[in-house]
């Protein structure tokens, strides 16, 4: 950890800045709640006033405040703060909590404000927290800075990133509902200086954090935040809720790559380079960290359920199938033992349904056996009210079979009032349970994928051979923004090793006969100009042309109609190219995205790529999983391997080709986007070729 | 109402027979939860042992029951139930509930027994709820006839029918925790006679109940349940939760549209033509189920949201456009009066962020504004626990803004114990409040969802022109089971006003040729076999041959490749089809489910229908509106308006060929599937042609 954020952490002492004698006010929620937290270091209240609060005095200026002190939380009005951060850097404060507001967030002048905040402390080294923040709780150190009306925020092993204050205040006293624990809780607010990425480390190092989850409206730099959350990833899980999908004005973008990308395809593709895995909804992250801090990992996917009717059993069958969960099937063995315990109507299949009179020693001898199943890789436990026992005799009986098994157990306790006995025994334990089969299977589901996550956080970017950066370098070298030509695109390609469909430029109908001629009939025609990224839209493209004639013919053709279209358009010729064999035709592509550099592109292709939508993205440069992913989330991918009488196609050559179009936008910044559409896959065995080639530079 | 079920919800007596002393028994809950209901008809406790139970005589004997009695609920082993509905109907029951397991759940000797309590109720006109059920609750009649713990069902306006009975157990005190009230519960186990579409229309006619709610694990006749349902929906909201949707297993299909069915697509469209609105999960049908009981609906999708903070606001906008809601635009005089009353640093648009000193008269005031805008169809006003006011105080000042308004407020208290009492004031006015943005934004979708729905409700299907019935039954009548040749296909679609291709079939290669001369080149060739549903797959077709010579060698090349593939195929000659101009190629279908009857399939064709899956279903005959949702929900659909340089496509023509297949479907039960493979959709005004049809017969 950077030692300059340590103060935050674990401070000597700390002066609370703007304590208030009314209780209605923050300044006096923040006295209480760091004297009631325990904090266990020095604690100094000042406030120009002076006086006595909550048997502390009150100390009149920063400059008396006594040793030790390493932390100021300060609430005071956002034009005193420059003053109080200079009188703080005198007395020696080492990091300062800002949880006033009245900054960025109001206009230029609070922006301003702001900015002068930063220029003091950078002068003094002093770490900047806020503002516009709630501030640090630490439930185990013990720490509470905030000014959140009590009761305290409930202990735990989850720690909590907000970019929202009020999002804070809310989930806490949520939380604490669900008795579903914090070990720690860091508002960031405008973060002028300490954002979600510098505190991400320090946060998840604690040792009584299992689980870190985010808040995010954004990220400050998205390849840090990704490289920092995916060494975090390795030894934590890390659960992110970002917000703001649809607030970001998209720009109009040149490319299919940029078309479809957006602002979510690189979070997405970013939060799988990292291993942080995205939640849909508040709710389900806590859930989902709850679960991954209180449950080892499975081995599989194979889940058992065992209840005692039907109804809640299929409900458990779909919610686990649609999480991407396998009923596991139960060996003979297991089979046999059950059918010892359970009346003849039972169901010895699995969902295993013990029926209504099952007693909680029946469900604990019934659990053991599908826990010892070497074909079961988690469990779940589901019971309604029970009609003849209670929620908290089952939840007793099965609590020591769950403790003394190394696989994952959810507990579906449906109901309230009723089964409020056993969720207290099972919270106690440390066993996650859930009022409904749904949210189990939901929380299953994310155990095995941080589970097959974690060996992909070792994996390493792929790095092609025969690639020539220099020459492409070269080629991009005082190029005008926008499209390169046609013939500058297909050298580039080629100097990293891309098969291109061989490709001429003729400059009158004649030339165009005599390059036919030499590569080979039947040929396509496509009108050249750079300011015509499309070129079937304008009729600039004819197919197959299998004589002199047809060429000459189509030359004047094609340029005639792109005249037409487009009559201010520099058309440099029409290019000439040999058609290739018939193959799978998919589009690769990247795009540079602001925050998280170049992200590669698979897909359907063709003009209706838009609108298909059959695409995936990844971060570039490219992991083998990360290519064969892009062709696993498709269609286009998928098919690759063959379909009914689509021959199957050199997959191997796409991956080759999606790798090589990754490090080709990593090493060339000045690539904007890129689109090869179609890239042809041959047969297997024949490679792939780069067929139209779109590329746009800054 | 069917006037025989009359005694399930206004029975004049009830007889409890199988009451137990011991509070332990099933039999015991039975008399405590009736007589302490409330029920004001006689009750008449029954057990051969007699007695006193909870201040009632204990009646020996079934015959000694004294009148009014008509309605009797039953614990007794399955063996002895024969016996005592026979001594029901002897002594004037009129319905029984037969609670009691042990009958078709259990197996061949369990089913007999069932049958033969059926057997015995038909004789006597008696009506049978289970077996193997719950029995019934009605909060406001009131009566409950269930062995469910204590305390009671909490009083409401949600009816909940449940195909299981264990579930029920886990809602109902689900629901009270969550302050969800229920107007009833029908628990309908074996449904022996009683089922729920049986039950729907006399549960929904229940003045008291607002909303009817389905756990659903199938259904007794799929299109008895759509007529019944769509009639109630009309009314009164009707949700759906169906579970089982992997437990069917598949029967190998025969057709694109048979593979791309399965059984949940029958279920939607069954949901979608009666106007049930279908939940994802327990908890999300009740929220919305309440939603739907208290709020008024909204007249468009344009939601304003009310909140004090930044964060909030951004997950409420969020989740607004996940689920297809939009912000509305507030109007100048709106926002003009949001001005005059907020700070400066204040968010006057939507979200309207009031920042975090707002106070309860501040949500009053600003919320009475958001509500007068006529661009605002609903709001969402959030509130994390307010550090300088109470969410009590805020929920206060805002209930009477909402009830003095017809639109649609959905409240989010962000919290849990810090939030109760405003929790509370909401739920006691019937306001919904939620705890996270997330599931408000949901609330406010199916509201919306609700209020588009009720005029399809009005919708009749479509009866297409120019078509022959008793044509099409002829050229069916005697087929063997199995699929039409192409020329009986072909005949078939034109004797219900398509546009076929011309397709003739030659059965050499000279007649092949002179056929081609006849239609005009170029000509696809394709073999003719009704044993090779595929051609394709097995290079049956070949496509553009241009003049005889190609013809005559093509046509054997088909045959030869067929022969090769399928040797044992019966293969009668090749057809001769002249080739359409470009258009587009769409795929239309139908495929008879066994519950639900003839669907209609649309969506994007050729041979990689499969794969892509962008498909849609609808029940059969269409109306306008469905056969316009399938192209919408398809880009298929959607791109026949023309895409890039895609010409714009025939849609009437495509929306008249769904409704003629659907109604050929409709007409002709020996109809199993039906694929036309493409449908090619030419230019606007130049029709739609089938050029490949495949039709399956029993």
């Amino acid at each position: 950890m950077d030692s300059s954020l340590a103060p935050f952490f674990t401070p000597a002492g700390i002066a609370l800045i703007g304590v208030s004698h009314d209780p209605s006010k923050l300044g006096y929620g923040m006295a209480r709640n760091l004297i009631q937290s325990g904090y266990t270091g020095s604690v100094h209240l000042v406030n120009p006033h002076g006086g006595e609060l909550l048997g502390h005095p009150v100390i009149k200026s920063i400059a008396d405040v006594p040793n030790p002190v390493d932390l100021a939380v300060i609430l005071a009005s956002a034009g005193q703060m420059p003053g109080i951060l200079k009188d703080c850097a005198a007395r020696g404060v080492k990091a300062a909590i800002i949880a006033a507001g009245g900054f960025r967030e109001t206009g230029a002048e609070g922006a301003a404000l702001e900015q002068e905040c930063l220029r003091i402390a950078r002068e003094s080294g002093m770490r900047l927290l806020g503002p516009n923040c709630i501030g640090i709780i630490d439930t185990h150190l013990p720490m509470d800075t905030t000014f959140l009306q009590p009761p305290p925020a409930p202990v735990g092993e989850i720690a909590f990133i907000s970019h929202s204050g009020a999002i804070c205040a809310g989930v806490v006293d949520y939380l604490r509902g669900q008795g579903i624990g914090l070990s720690g809780l860091y508002s960031l607010g405008n973060q002028v200086d300490v954002n979600e990425t510098t505190i991400l480390e320090p946060v998840a190092s604690a040792p009584y954090t299992s689980v870190v989850t985010l808040y995010m409206e954004g990220v400050s730099s998205g390849r840090d935040f990704v490289e920092t959350a995916r060494r975090v990833s390795r030894w934590k899980p890390v659960l992110a809720l970002k917000v703001g999908r649809f607030d970001a004005g998209r720009k109009a973008a040149a490319s299919h790559t940029g078309a479809l990308a957006g602002q979510e395809a690189a979070f997405d593709a970013g939060f799988q380079r990292a291993g942080v895995i995205r939640a849909g909804t508040t709710e389900e992250m806590f859930r989902w960290a709850r679960a991954l801090a209180w449950s080892p990992l499975p081995a599989g996917r194979n889940v058992a359920v065992l209840t005692n009717a039907g109804g809640p059993g299929v409900t458990a069958s779909d919610a686990l199938e649609l999480n991407g969960l396998k009923m596991a099937v139960l060996s003979s063995t297991t089979r046999e033992e059950l059918s010892k315990i359970l009346p003849a109507a039972a169901s010895l299949r699995n969902p295993v349904d013990m029926l209504a009179q099952a007693m909680p020693e029946d469900y604990a001898r019934c659990l053991s056996f599908l826990l010892e199943d070497p074909g079961v890789d988690s469990v779940m436990v589901i019971t309604p009210p029970p009609p003849s026992s209670s929620a908290g005799g089952i939840a007793k009986a099965i609590i020591p079979i769950i403790q003394a098994h190394q696989k994952p157990a959810a507990v579906v306790l449906m109901g309230d009032l009723l089964v409020q006995e056993g969720v207290q025994f099972l919270r106690a334990a440390r066993i996650p349970e859930f009022t409904f089969p749904e949210d189990a299977a939901s929380a299953l589901g994310v155990l095995s994928q941080r589970a097959e996550l974690i060996p992909a956080l070792e994996d390493e970017p792929l790095i092609p051979d025969r690639i020539n950066p220099q020459a492409a370098a070269a080629l991009l070298q005082g190029k005008p923004a926008g499209f390169l030509s046609q013939d500058v695109a297909l050298d580039l390609f080629g100097s990293y090793g891309f098969n291109v469909a061989r490709n001429d430029l003729a400059v009158d109908a004649e030339q165009a006969v005599s390059l036919a001629e030499t590569c080979g009939y039947p040929v396509a025609l496509k009108v050249a100009s750079a300011e015509i990224p499309h070129k079937s839209d304008v009729g600039g493209v004819l197919l197959g042309a299998k004589n002199g004639d047809e060429v000459r013919k189509g030359y004047l053709q094609v340029v005639e109609n792109a005249r037409r279209a487009k009559p201010d358009a520099n058309i440099e010729g029409v290019t000439i190219q040999r058609m290739l064999p018939a193959g799978q035709d998919v589009i690769v592509g990247t795009i540079r995205d602001p925050q998280f550099g170049p992200l590669v592109m698979f897909g359907s292709g063709g003009v209706e790529v838009e609108g298909l939508k059959d695409v995936a993205f990844a971060l570039a440069p490219l992991t083998r999983r990360e290519a064969v992913g892009l062709l696993e989330k498709t269609w286009a991918g998928r098919k690759l391997n063959g379909y009914r009488n689509l021959v199957a196609a050199d997959r191997e050559a796409v991956l080759d080709a999606l790798v090589r179009i990754g490090q080709l936008a990593v090493d060339h910044p000045s690539i904007l986007e890129m689109d090869v559409n179609p890239l042809r896959a041959l047969p297997q065995g024949q490679g792939a070729y780069a067929i139209d080639i779109r590329v746009r530079i800054e």
